[in-house]
């Protein structure tokens, strides 16, 4: 069913392991409903939360979904950490490794550290984020959160919005939704936008308002204000007079689009407030179901029975 | 019984609700002196704390009384937090309460930002101190240490010395000790003490001497050398010859008089040593009943059954 | 059989006292390779890991010892505490002590600051590294490894290399070992090596080659580069030359001997890949003994009867 070692990213994963994970997760999302949100299905495993560049969201997803699966949860955080002391990432995972932890969440800001970690230890490994390279966990909720909502991922339209170029969660929602039979377009900035990326088996435009009247999901990307707007953009106002998601351009989308956004959102430059707190927007249902997804991954990673009664 | 939602200040808090958390807080004391420290009661709930501004003690105390109570604690804070991104506070508490947290405690060094949280999102909200506003976990848990004492409230004198103008403990204090019935004296510099405060119902002296013969309760505040003595006061050395508690002002005071300090106290200035070691300094009593007033107020938010077995 | 309140150090323990953490040790290290790495020992037990110098695998190695008891662990860290804002140790730790804690477990940069402590308050303290005094538990795991795979430590001929000077990790060590019947010979610049050290029963050279034709176990010390470099060494390329440990030198070592090194390894400063990936090296080992031998001495330090059943 699944017998992957480690979840380094959506490329390598087959349409039966993403119908695998999202199936779990719709069975882990009621736990954290319940007046007693924890099950023994974990009790005592070892999950090391191992960020080398902060994140509170992404951190406090996984340390939660591994607490309620009843696993004990060690935070490491790349400030807090010897590797001030020049102590190569191998060796720091070798050490741990040597503590017996069951799985070791990675983020770091350079592409292919947790899969050259991976290649190290014999512990399975997930990527909680690396560079510009993979987001796999946030590509699968993603996933969730769209067949949750629609019912079935195959045929259905995508518009993805923003910096493609910098960002590793479009990475990897292009391998997970082409690989589940979605269509991809991608719109943004020329400068945001990678030439050749069309090999990926997605199209490629630079104007919203015409990419969106077929979609069955809008998802818009976090602008870097700092970077972008030196070298990517004239100006941020710019930017957000032609891609900002407004009820203006909405008008032009089908009545019961879904809106997305990885977060932290930045109001009034990505998306307008009131489609952010539109019906259509499923940002926090997003975040909700990463919770569930995270559970999924590490249950399905350690190959437990499915016990979620308390 | 109690029905609120959130615990953002004591301003609203009524004599019952008072009374209630300070009985319950008793009952949760002993639970901290077992051998094993630990009840069901939260088993399953999530309580974040998300802390902007640093704070051992406090921090510790809310973590130490969510994990006897068996909850899950997950710790965020300003420094290792995504509010680096500029992401807005209202998005953070959103994002955290899609996580499907039961308490959210929150600390910020602006006034009111517990406030505006508690307007934006479900979960209930307990202010562990915002800016110069208000610290209610701080004022009750003083509150429990003077009824443990003296057997009850009503009626007592406390005289609080020091920078009454920039303290969010005095705030808190003042509007309880008002509702339990205690007649409060304030005393500092006039740089300290804001204008207009007897309309708070209090009375107002700046001689420390004078005030002190009538005192149940004399509680000092930390000064906060760095800002005060550029600002407000000619020297550390001439506040701490005015306003330090010696042996020498404790001749003038009742036998029987309680010595509080919300901590850290930098020694020597606010109180001498002597004096803070005394029997009649119960600075550390208050830590400890600190623990058992925050699980009170958990277990009341959450409006759970009162099992405290083991 | 084991009635001390803390662990400062191993100066002050005796082969009794060695043996049965040794023993306790060995029967802990299994929990950690069992499917539930988990025994309720000491549940509703509070374990405060206060940390002033950051170490991700000290740290992180008594958080999983702690909670694979099944204690609840509570990280302080320097940084974020208030001693930033200039409250002093004592105060903080009797602070701690009145949140009825079971275990503190210091570090510091500050030689003494544990002992300090623990003269101020009755939870027993353990010492995880001061200064350049004691790091006992490093030393404890070290001795227990080496027992471990030898059978024995009597008689055993130890060569540590390096700054012996500025190791807190060797001090322990010639501590233990001498009282553990083991004969310790220290190497390294002579700039690297205290005047007068032999009193401690050990002898000393400066020559790599000629001392470890009779070793059991040969022990690397971490070159602390920024400081040392412009101290106590011409270069590093220098230092690497006459004491880094590589297979030519090893040639000259008993086909038995064991490598060991407290780690992080600076590699190809101190041991070179080859060795450091040898067979000889128990590096990891160390770390996996490490957390056994914390949970032996949070185990003995609250005198808890011994179940290790799940």
């Amino acid at each position: 069913m699944f017998n992957r070692k480690n979840i380094l990213g959506t490329k390598c994963l087959v349409e039966e392991e993403i119908t695998t994970i999202l199936d779990t997760a719709d069975s882990f999302k009621e736990i954290s409903t319940r007046p007693i949100k924890k099950v023994p299905t974990l009790r005592g495993k070892t999950i090391i939360n191992l960020f080398f560049e902060p994140s509170t969201r992404t951190r406090t997803s996984f340390e939660i979904a591994g607490k309620r699966l009843s696993a004990d949860v060690i935070n490491i955080s790349g400030s807090s950490s010897s590797t001030v002391k020049d102590e190569n990432l191998i060796d720091t995972a070798l050490n741990l490794e040597a503590m017996h932890p069951d799985i070791i969440v990675v983020r770091h800001g350079l592409s292919g550290v947790p899969e050259m970690i991976s290649q190290h230890v014999k512990c399975p490994i997930i990527n909680a984020g690396d560079g510009y390279h993979e987001h796999p966990t946030q590509a699968l909720l993603d996933l969730h959160t769209i067949r949750e909502a629609k019912g079935t991922l195959k045929g259905l339209n995508i518009t993805i919005v923003g910096d493609i170029a910098h960002s590793r969660v479009v990475r990897s929602n292009i391998y997970a939704m082409k690989t589940m039979g979605m269509n991809v377009k991608l719109i943004g900035p020329s400068t945001m936008i990678p030439l050749g990326i069309e090999k990926m088996g997605v199209s490629v435009g630079y104007d919203l308002e015409g990419a969106i009247n077929d979609a069955d999901v809008i998802m818009m990307l976090r602008l870097q204000k700092e970077r972008q707007s030196r070298y990517l953009l004239s100006s941020i106002r710019e930017y957000s007079n032609l891609y900002c998601l407004t009820s203006k351009f909405l008008e032009k989308a089908k009545e019961d689009v879904l809106i997305f956004h990885p977060g932290p959102v930045n109001r009034g430059i990505e998306i307008s407030l009131d489609v952010m707190e539109s019906e259509r927007s499923l940002i926090l249902t997003q975040v909700t179901n990463g919770v569930a997804v995270r559970m999924a991954l590490m249950y399905l990673l350690l190959g437990g029975k499915n016990d979620t009664s308390n």
